[in-house]
């Protein structure tokens, strides 16, 4: 231990030089904790690092540790999650880190960068002590250790989660010149766990009554949201696993819910408890929030699939076409989702909603699932794009543009915005978040971040 | 900065109560940094940790902090790769950190667990340095920047990755009482990069005189691998994402090839060249090592693909069934793969290989990738089980039994095993690794971990 102690003391005291000594320490086999501290210790930070290391493939490279659990590469220090004074509430325990999506390939986020929001900041279960009740309307009613709740039958399932505010800051114009922190509200992964459905077959769930299920977290604010009954039969799931490994503490470890397409919030993390009952609970997270406000001065409650939806990923304000040469070859590339279904096509425009082609999509294409599309684009110098893209899904929506949402919805909602959203391309490659109404009024996105 | 060092050498210098000591800080507002750091400090480590910490619930739970990259909980510090003498050749650096596959979920494997080998270590390659030379018999040699190279159409596939030494320690019997050392040599992931017959497609490659590609990489060992043209024409690719961001280091960064379902050392990390040429080139890594010795002294070279091949997963020598009751339903449940198709089926035997029942796939079965499977038992106390899977594939493909096998490939092979394993439950639950011969000879693992 006092090696570790004093190694990371020398690391830390000249960050610039880090990676230096990480290396000549290495060559004297040092174990691997070391370095994974020293590189978690400067990763993360915003400014950018000047790594000024030996010559790789001149020396040996770092051993194989015992004992290690891998970090990202130095020079990715700049891929993190961010949040912001914008939107933090004025509490960053209630607040959201958002996913650097211009950086996101695939399908998958990696657990590191998952997006998180919690209402009372992450708790920390020990699962040793984790308990889970399921009771209310069942003749037998449930108390369940992690070790008992693990032999169902496990079931593993792709699914983004999304917060029903992603975009929500900018139901009037951009706030944020930036695709992480426009967008960035929602990630992907691979989930394992138990169907709701299965857990409960035995139970004698009383269905000439029970309408309803709700949802509690064992956190601090002991966060609670009502399910209605179809849904839990439906594709409801309790989960363990993502992406392959155990949950991490900010999304929800042990066990959390999974709604499949639903808003995040419904996802409730640290679950520890299952009701059954015959009316809505109208529980305080879904009374004060998740509500949407009206023109006519009423709200919106009992809302949950997020809508179909879809985004330009590359180019971004974070990564923009300044480097392109006149008459190169890129590719346009995005996410489209919905939680309804399963993505069916995605169409852009060069002209930010008049004109729009078909985009391609790639890779696999799953229900409730990010989707990956793409198209091909020889790049010319000086013209200005307004990239719009607009997804459809088999539940057979397709997104409204900006306007057709206001008229519906005014502008004083915060959830569930998914018009259309435009990027635009300027003579000289940069990308800026934009807003295009009906008329062609333009707004641009501003620095927020 | 002066903060955050304080803050860790204060955690660090109490393993014990690190835990308590860092809700004390969150409390009072501390940064997310520290946590991260201090999270990692002592994660990785194989004692037991008892955290100290007040209830969850009942205070305020850690901020959602900015610039984070999330960390496993800490409850979670056992699930890490390992290494072990009997794997080092002799040098931590040239050797192998094995994923805990008794702890996996779903076919992805989450960066941070993916098994790691390499030949000279882990070289550190600078993004802004990297160039790939793409030349021989082309008309048109190509040096490639990182940023053109993430110009091309990107592709994602999952795919898993396996060290053809993946149990070749067990030729003769078993060495790991382990899963996690017996079997994880390989991980799986969402990997993302450009298909190689896109981007040479305007090269001019002679396709009347290129039989062959070398691969070659920029770390201290400069590991080269040739490949067979019509695999490079195929499925090869040249990936720099992996589970949705960056390469690690361990892995390749900022660029490795793959080529699905093939042996995990031709997948060249950190990749500087490829050379068409006419004949293939044995170098070093190919004639040294990665052929594989027959009965009668001669050796097989040439040999890719990783055969059609499973395990049990659960339960497994790490995770037994002491805690089960007699009568309680369990689900067995493990992993099926094959490196020449898509995994047809599986079956499983409760008797070491004697009689074999179905067993149902589960989640996404893709080629070249991890499928699982399963089959719901009910547990019977005091009853002995010898599990053994026996996998088939959609290129024609079935496991041999261990017999067959050394039949033909003799025991002083190294690479390639892909005979059916079982493993043992005792009367009273635990689990052994085992070797069944025609004859059920047993031979019983030892505990080599």
């Amino acid at each position: 231990m006092d090696k570790n102690k004093s190694n990371i003391d020398l690391e830390i005291s000249d960050r610039r030089n880090f990676f230096k000594k990480t290396v000549a320490i290495s060559v004297t086999a040092l174990a691997g904790t070391s370095l994974l501290a020293s590189q978690n210790a400067t990763f993360g930070d915003g400014e950018p690092e000047i790594l000024n290391h030996a010559k790789w493939g001149q020396v040996w490279g770092d051993p194989v540790s015992k004992n290690l659990y891998g970090v990202p590469s130095p020079y990715e220090h700049n891929v993190i999650r961010r949040n912001t004074k914008l939107l933090a509430s004025g509490n960053f325990r209630a607040s959201i880190a958002v996913t650097p999506l211009h950086e996101s390939e695939g399908i998958i986020t990696p657990n590191g960068l998952f997006f998180s929001r919690s209402h009372g900041g992450t708790c920390f279960v020990d699962p040793n002590e984790f308990r889970l009740m399921i009771h209310g309307l069942v003749d037998k009613p449930l108390v369940l250790t992690l070790e008992e709740l693990k032999r169902y039958p496990r079931v593993t399932r792709t699914h983004f989660i999304e917060c029903p505010a992603n975009g929500g800051q900018e139901w009037r114009a951009p706030q944020f010149n930036s695709l992480q922190f426009s967008k960035g509200f929602m990630s992907s992964a691979e989930w394992t766990g138990v169907y709701i459905k299965d857990l409960i077959k035995d139970l004698g769930l009383d269905l000439s009554k029970a309408q309803w299920m709700l949802a509690e977290g064992s956190d601090n604010s002991e966060m609670g949201r009502t399910v209605p009954i179809d849904k839990v039969l439906d594709d409801a799931m309790l989960v363990w696993g993502q992406n392959g490994e155990a949950l991490r503490p900010e999304q929800g470890y042990p066990v959390r819910l999974l709604l499949p397409g639903w808003e995040g919030n419904l996802c409730v993390k640290w679950l520890k408890r299952l009701e059954f009952s015959q009316e809505p609970w109208y529980a305080k997270e879904e009374t004060s929030k998740y509500t949407n406000l009206k023109p006519s001065g009423k709200a919106i409650q009992h809302f949950y699939a997020n809508e179909v939806n879809s985004t330009v990923v590359t180019p971004s304000p974070e990564k923009p076409w300044t480097h392109l040469k006149d008459g190169d070859m890129v590719e346009i590339e995005g996410l489209a989702w919905s939680g309804m279904g399963t993505i069916t096509g995605v169409d852009l425009s060069f002209d930010g909603g008049k004109n729009y082609v078909k985009a391609k999509l790639k890779g696999l294409v799953l229900p409730k699932s990010w989707t990956r599309w793409s198209y091909m684009h020889k790049y010319k110098k000086g013209d200005v794009l307004l990239l719009t893209s607009r997804a459809t899904d088999d539940a057979g929506f397709i997104q409204p543009t900006i306007d057709e949402e206001t008229l519906v919805m005014g502008v004083e909602a915060v959830y569930h915005r998914n018009a259309v959203e435009t990027w635009e391309v300027t003579a000289d490659g940069k990308v800026n978040h934009v807003q295009i109404r009906t008329d062609h009024r333009e707004t641009k996105g501003v620095n927020n971040a």
